[in-house]
């Protein structure tokens, strides 16, 4: 009695009818991942630390969660909780290779771990919901679009307002700063421009001038990164920089292959722009890269992703690149609810049938509760000794679309029975048949 | 590349089918769940370790997989991998009591982590599908029988044959050995009925013998535990023993409540009994036990659970009775796997568009594949760079039940398409519009 009960600092638990939104997200993104072909994959959250280290990040490091067994720990390091699902996935691709078929399709959609400092939004678990698709030596960029069409489909039935997903091309970028002389700085010039919308112009040439970038260079860059318009104003604005550097052209040819795609896939051209300020701070993109805003909401990048040459060079030979997006959705969800952009949803239990005390009632009502699970609904049986009044209370307090009581009166011939529903904020009283009433719960 | 990717030995990890049929029948059990009124929470993986081991169970001590953060790690011990839902529910119950309406039904389908040694179908991260009611002071015993019909609905829709719920309730149990003198020992005599159908008739006499139950009391045992029938024969033959005990005779009552409302919520009677020698190993159980096993198959018991007296006694002095039951997921797959019983499934990947090279086929291609995804379809669109045979080999290989091949005679006008569907293990080539195309894909 003496222990605090409480759930631990920087981890989300939500009470049931924000874990229904929740799940209801989680469900949207996973139908339409399975929608384009992507099957779900699950791996354990505990890895070897050596696979979830093979890369040698120092902020990974410092943020692991290692795991022991209490009494047989003789390597107290050994094992640890995945902190991304990448890392896992490369491992199950060459764990399992032989007996996956390539371009292989995977969705996963689960938790990860990172002992951060809590702060406002950020989590020490929290879900990510990746796709991928990798190919086996090649794959080819066509799958570089199908991408956008799904954060464009998932998205819209999220429904959280207009959004924009904005498509760059790393050998667009690399392929610029080494025809302007940059390739070495290359890294930390696409940093800065990373951060350029978030900082002032001052910083900015700031930040260059510590790089040793020159006046001549930089007016090439934000000359490079002011081109702006549709799509193919910038497709055409690049090609129209007329640059002698292959890379460049390349990626820009990727970059029309992507747009052309999208555009005869039915994506709504509203919803997508070529952004070449976007470059994603992860080093391992090499080409095609997404990163999605909501217009209405300053809440940062909502789903990023792109194109990386090798998913697992630390654990096998076999070069396997492709293309993948991740939704963080602890945090967009906690984003949505502090913007008080969460849709109240009801309760998913729509109707209450209460278990009456006359033994001649009970089969009825149990009855209409079997009856409208049969027909896919959600029923639930108030079975507490308590006087009607209460029982009432207690439906409405969960939402209860209507709710089943059967009267001294009934007929158990025609079987019909007498309801409360909600209209409005009131309860009508009212007498329907079985039939009717199983109608009622099909299709709310 | 020399570090060893394998996942962990006691860890079960799927290929895409298996997880597919994992996930399907994670789903069912989902799904009644929700039909019977009971929400989804989740709670963190990573708990205090003080909560988890309130109870002090040595067992889970040594079972117990610790957490610590690389370098901030000043109590090495103070964080742990829940072992079960249970604690971390109590703990969630109470946190959040004052937002939560009681009865409180709740479900978690979730992974637990135990450090056993491994062994066949036994695994160091395993799911339960946990579902609960609890009730605040007071709980009805007619919700004790809601239970049988949500396994009844689950085991019904997993269609992996008949199966036998069996209840009892230990009033019953103890009341009875109350009246025999055995009280003191009853948690031992529990234990030996418990295991009365894996030992032999000598062993479960010495078992006894080494308790000092004496030769009248093992008479009068295996009388008890020998009452067989129908459950109002059993129900009968109890009251008919005429035992002058209190819980005994209220163990009786509420077991004749259990089964009258089983028989009025429509659960086939062939489905239940009434079995006296299950006792569940867990102390907490005080009234109405549950297990259920395979008829067909020898694998132990695939549900248990039951009516308790207090959720969360460490936490509150609130009195939190409930009653609930659990379904070892991982265990239960890989024992249907082992067995063999795991029913085909084909990949949900029902329908493939082969994208072709000339772009004038594109869009109709594209066009096809929005279509049969809005009709709430699955649709892999192959990009890949292939000859037309390795694409329809690689549809093939993901058990296509379809493929889209637009044709080079094709009419944009009244959108004809061609394609090969499957019709046995042979692909038939047709030409269909786009509207037959659509309604293949919603109805297979």
């Amino acid at each position: 009695m003496s222990i605090i009960s409480k759930v631990l600092t920087g981890f989300q638990e939500l009470l049931p009818a924000d874990q229904m939104m929740f799940d209801q997200m989680k469900h949207i993104i996973q139908d339409v991942y399975h929608q384009y072909g992507y099957v779900s994959i699950e791996t354990p959250v505990i890895e070897r630390s050596d696979v979830l280290l093979a890369k040698g990040s120092e902020e990974a490091d410092k943020q692991i969660y290692f795991v022991q067994n209490g009494l047989t720990a003789k390597e107290p390091n050994a094992l640890a909780l995945r902190f991304d699902l990448t890392i896992p996935f490369a491992r199950y691709v060459v764990d399992h290779m032989n007996d996956l078929s390539f371009p292989f399709k995977r969705s996963q959609l689960d938790r990860v771990y990172r002992g951060e400092r809590p702060q406002k939004g950020r989590f020490r678990e929290f879900y990510q919901c990746d796709v991928d698709v990798i190919g086996k030596g090649s794959l080819s960029v066509q799958y570089d679009a199908e991408m956008p069409c799904i954060i464009y489909q998932i998205f819209k039935k999220l429904d959280i307002g207009k959004f924009t997903i904005r498509i760059n091309n790393r050998k667009v970028l690399n392929g610029f700063f080494e025809s302007i002389g940059l390739s070495a700085f290359s890294a930390e010039v696409l940093r800065i421009i990373d951060k350029a919308e978030k900082i002032s112009h001052e910083k900015l040439l700031e930040a260059f001038a510590e790089l040793g970038v020159d006046d001549a260079q930089v007016a090439s860059i934000l000359n490079f990164v002011g081109i702006r318009g549709t799509v193919s104003d910038i497709i055409g604005g690049l090609y129209d920089l007329n640059i002698d550097n292959e890379q460049f052209n390349a990626g820009i040819d990727e970059l029309k292959i992507v747009c052309d795609l999208l555009a005869l896939s039915g994506v709504d051209a509203a919803y997508y722009t070529i952004d070449l300020a976007i470059a994603r701070g992860l080093d391992y993109y090499t080409g095609t890269v997404y990163e999605t805003t909501l217009d209405d909401y300053p809440i940062g990048s909502v789903c990023g992703g792109g194109r990386y040459e090798n998913l697992a060079e630390n654990f096998t030979k076999e070069k396997l690149p492709g293309v993948g997006i991740s939704i963080g959705l602890s945090r967009l969800f906690w984003q949505l609810k502090d913007q008080g952009l969460l849709k109240p949803m009801t309760h998913n239990v729509k109707s209450f049938v209460i278990l009456p005390d006359k033994p001649e009632h009970m089969a009825l009502s149990l009855h209409a509760a079997t009856k409208i699970r049969d027909a896919g609904g959600v029923c639930d049986v108030i079975m507490e000794d308590w006087n009607m009044k209460k029982k009432l209370q207690y439906a409405t307090r969960k939402d209860a679309f209507y709710t089943v009581v059967v009267r001294d009166d009934y007929d158990t011939n025609d079987v019909v029975i007498s309801l409360q529903y909600k209209q409005g904020d009131d309860f009508v009283k009212d007498i329907v048949t079985m039939d009717a009433l199983i109608n009622m719960a099909h299709t709310h």
